[in-house]
């Protein structure tokens, strides 16, 4: 291959945006990129945030998948001849009830306003009883543990939890399910033509981690203990997979249709999709016992190991092990906390609470311009500000479990807390102990990976808060007490998503090649300051001695 | 006495200003009043609030009564022959380092801008340790529990633990202090013209509740005691006092040097001082078993009890039980939260952080009136939303400690938290947990008098949150599950302090004549709500077990 003899498409379906980026296939230069926003999430439309309800119409997916690739690929000026492979990552576990061809429920007229048939976002919690639920019967039902490959624990977040929830609550939508598909299934499905949900390639790294996949029971749950979680769940297995492919894997030839709405020709391989996370840590030069975080809104904390050295130890209280979810062949092992930039942008909406809400004229232009400024600058300066407290006075002590904790032992019941609190806790005080709560929750993952006895030799950063706070990545670098390579490339997971797509065209051989030619590097390290290091090692114990505290009583259905 | 042929002056020293108010002594009929913000203080000179530093200058106190005196004279127009008695309350316990002739320290050029020379504001809690000595030498030094008429705990608010820090902390101050005075005691001493701080005449009620004074050991500790305290505290005793003095007695005749400064006639009686808690009480309408809650920026829930039924019962826990403190004759009982108001007024702070520090022209004009306008109305504007939650959505549980807990159990350690917080938890969320908080925190107090077997039959309410707050007045009538009657007068302490006065200048024979002649009554009444209330019961258990968790770990000095 020589340089610009062939391009690549990484689209990255983000929670709130989908970004589609034109790389040279050659060498990974990133060409050009269009981000569309989803017009229908922003406002709100089918979410409830203090039900923790989140939901996405199928819409916004399709008119940002059309805008981005013509607007980027127009932008790039690249011969559309030349494009060979599209690469998709989507959020997960992002599940959405389907009709018997695949269409999404919330596409058909009746059910187009119905949250219930929208995709559920990763990131829904309405799913927290019938996790527990599955977490209890896996236990009980005196057959195999199906949760063990995803940590041991199941959570609210992931694919039968949702399902469970939904035809529980809502019979209509019950009666008109004929199956379940993954967003990051889906996107691949559409572009190539092929949605009957039975057919459709199935992600390995979606079915993996959050469907308790596994070829050690030859695909999904036992059909027995389905209906022991639910009578509802009879027969679902025949409506949705068997066999699940990694994402090197083509799905298909994009389509004429799509070809057409796109803009491109039909000599193209779309992959099997994979997740963001996944994707990202691949684009972000994830190797060997590397912990790749992907920090964003929640974060992703990924690490692949060889098979041979990783043997058959199976690793509780994380997000599953998975053969082939990131680079096939590697075991792929996911962490993650559930919220992490969210809790930031949490405290950044309370404190705009007057603007909105407090003042007559919100609307006004002078209201506007203020709000603007702020919306822009209140975090950048929030932590100007909490930077310049000395760390040794952290009388304010959190907890990060604002969305309930992923990882370690996902427990979605869990809330945050803010402790510690005095009238001199202003707002960067407050702040301050936000971000190193949250560096916490990342020490709590790396603690439990070595509890297990898994290596972890480096740390690599990418997403929106790697790049764009380094505050936060100063704490942490101190809390975990090692350096943090922040990826140079600023749209990871595209870029990862960009490498699957060349490798599924055929323009290399495997994942690991294409990486290593189309990886871009880092751009900055962060070190930890050893006296820092050395304070936060004795805040850490109090975040844990709060957390015990807080969880027992959660445990106990006191709970706060 | 006829209708206007006699007045008073109440002058109440609060918080933040100092208040006059001119009274008909016939019938309390409130002529004019005029108030003065203490301009010293509002700048925070001497204050550090993340330090939980707060001290005041004594020429804030000199300028807000020469100011507020003539101009509310003037404004009432009453002929200033007539004008027969002063009452003075202030804030406690609120000590000054005083020279030989009683001149506050911060009144000499060299301790000017000293803030250890400067009255320590009830509120400043930089004696935590000293309270912590105190409370732990009492009950092991063997002899007499100096803190048993003071509910058992003293405080980092009080006299004593002030003392104690100040002078450990600054050689200087302890090598200049001859003596202490309090801002109650202080003030009648200089309209009077005798601040000798072995002769001034002593409060009562400041010496009773805060200083460890009692009939029982004819005065103030033994100076054994205290040196065992600190042997800096040796001689003391010789150095401060032995009586006290209820305030319907005369402190002494306005001086001829202060009659021409206030422009009043000479004949004029000036009480023995009290606390604004106390004086409110007795404008508020105070009567047997009625708890008399004063909520301002903290609260003070004073009882007053027949000494024949009250008995020598101990009541432990509170912040003291004095004989005369509010009505000669009467047992009074103190107790209270460290932060009520205090702890919207953080959070309306925290709040607008954005609009100080987040913005590149904060003192734009278009900044400013957006700034002047939610200042105004965001705590109104947060009731109104948060009234609007159901009650039931109850997921965040706060503690009213941020600035430590003063009853029931004296612990200024102890710290606010905020638990149950998810992604939803806007600000009228969070305003909503933190009203609860404070109410629940009145609770704990009642429970702690009916522990004791004391009976509350009734509560009223006065100062500024319960005129000004329905809101929170209506939760803490659900809470407490009892009616609550608001004070008609706006200035309940100026109106307490003007009976004092009344009866002191011998208008009146007993101040509760005088109560029962100038009492203003009730203006409203807040009534429980059953299925609210029934609600909160269950709401205020998982408080009090929060606060147990949260406490306990305080205790283990692993604290948060």
């Amino acid at each position: 291959m020589r340089k610009s003899e062939y391009f690549v498409l990484g689209i990255d379906f983000g929670t709130d945006s989908v970004r589609n980026l034109v790389v040279d296939a050659f060498d990974g230069e990133e060409l050009a990129s269009d981000v569309f926003y989803f017009p229908r999430w922003a406002e709100g439309r089918y979410c409830n945030a203090s039900g923790n309800q989140f939901r996405q119409h199928p819409l916004d997916y399709i008119e940002g998948l059309e805008s981005t690739v013509r607007n980027a690929v127009g932008k790039s000026g690249v011969d559309i001849r030349k494009i060979r492979g599209i690469g998709i990552d989507t959020t997960g576990s992002t599940p959405v009830a389907v009709d018997r061809s695949g269409v999404p429920l919330s596409l058909k007229e009746t059910f187009q306003d119905d949250p219930n048939a929208m995709f559920i976002l990763w990131k829904d919690h309405t799913a927290v009883k019938e996790a527990e639920e599955i977490n209890q019967k896996a236990r009980s039902w005196g057959g195999v543990d199906f949760t063990k490959y995803e940590g041991g624990v199941y959570s609210s977040e992931w694919f039968w939890a949702k399902i469970m929830h939904i035809i529980r609550a809502d019979e209509n939508i019950y009666r008109h399910a004929y199956s379940w598909v993954e967003h990051c299934d889906w996107m691949p499905a559409l572009l190539t033509g092929n949605t009957d949900p039975v057919t459709l390639k199935r992600s390995r790294c979606a079915a993996g981690h959050k469907a308790m996949w596994h070829e050690d029971w030859q695909g999904l749950p036992d059909a027995g203990f389905l209906e022991i979680l639910d009578p509802k769940l009879k027969g679902i297995k025949d409506r949705l997979y068997q066999e699940t492919f990694t994402s090197d894997i083509p799905a298909g030839r994009l389509s004429a249709e799509w070809a057409g709405r796109l803009g491109l020709h039909e000599d193209i391989r779309v992959t099997v999709g994979t997740f963001d996370a996944h994707s990202g840590a691949l684009g972000g030069e994830v190797e060997e016992y590397t912990l790749s975080k992907v920090m964003g809104t929640s974060t992703c904390d990924m690490l692949v190991a060889p098979m041979e050295k990783f043997g058959d130890r199976l690793v509780s209280g994380i997000c599953g092990q998975v053969d082939g979810s990131i680079i096939p062949g590697m075991m792929g092992l996911e962490a993650g906390q559930s919220a992490f930039g969210d809790i930031y942008a949490w405290f950044k909406n309370l404190l705009m609470w007057p603007l909105e809400h407090g003042v007559s004229k919100p609307d006004a232009a002078p209201v506007e311009a203020v709000k603007e400024e702020i919306d822009k600058y209140l975090i950048e300066r929030l932590s100007n500000a909490a930077s310049k407290i000395p760390i040794s006075e952290s009388g304010v002590v959190a907890l990060d479990w604002m969305n309930g904790r992923r990882t370690p032992f996902a427990n979605q019941a869990l809330e945050g807390v803010i402790s510690g609190i005095n009238l001199g806790s202003d707002a960067p005080r407050i702040f301050k102990a936000l971000v190193e709560a949250t560096c916490f929750g990342s020490k709590k993952i790396i603690d439990r990976f070595r509890e297990e006895g898994i290596e972890i030799n480096n740390v690599m950063a990418l997403g929106g808060v790697a790049k764009k706070s380094p505050f936060v990545m100063q704490v942490m670098a101190n809390v975990l007490n090692m350096p943090i390579k922040v990826a140079r490339s600023e749209q990871a997971p595209a870029l990862g998503s960009a490498m699957l797509g060349a490798t599924a065209a055929g323009l290399y051989p495997t994942v690991e090649k294409a990486q290593r030619a189309m990886g871009s590097g880092f751009d900055k390290e962060y070190f930890p300051e050893p006296e820092n290091a050395a304070f936060y090692q004795q805040l850490y114990e109090k975040y844990k001695r709060l957390g015990e505290l807080i969880e027992k009583e959660s445990d106990d259905e006191k709970g706060f």
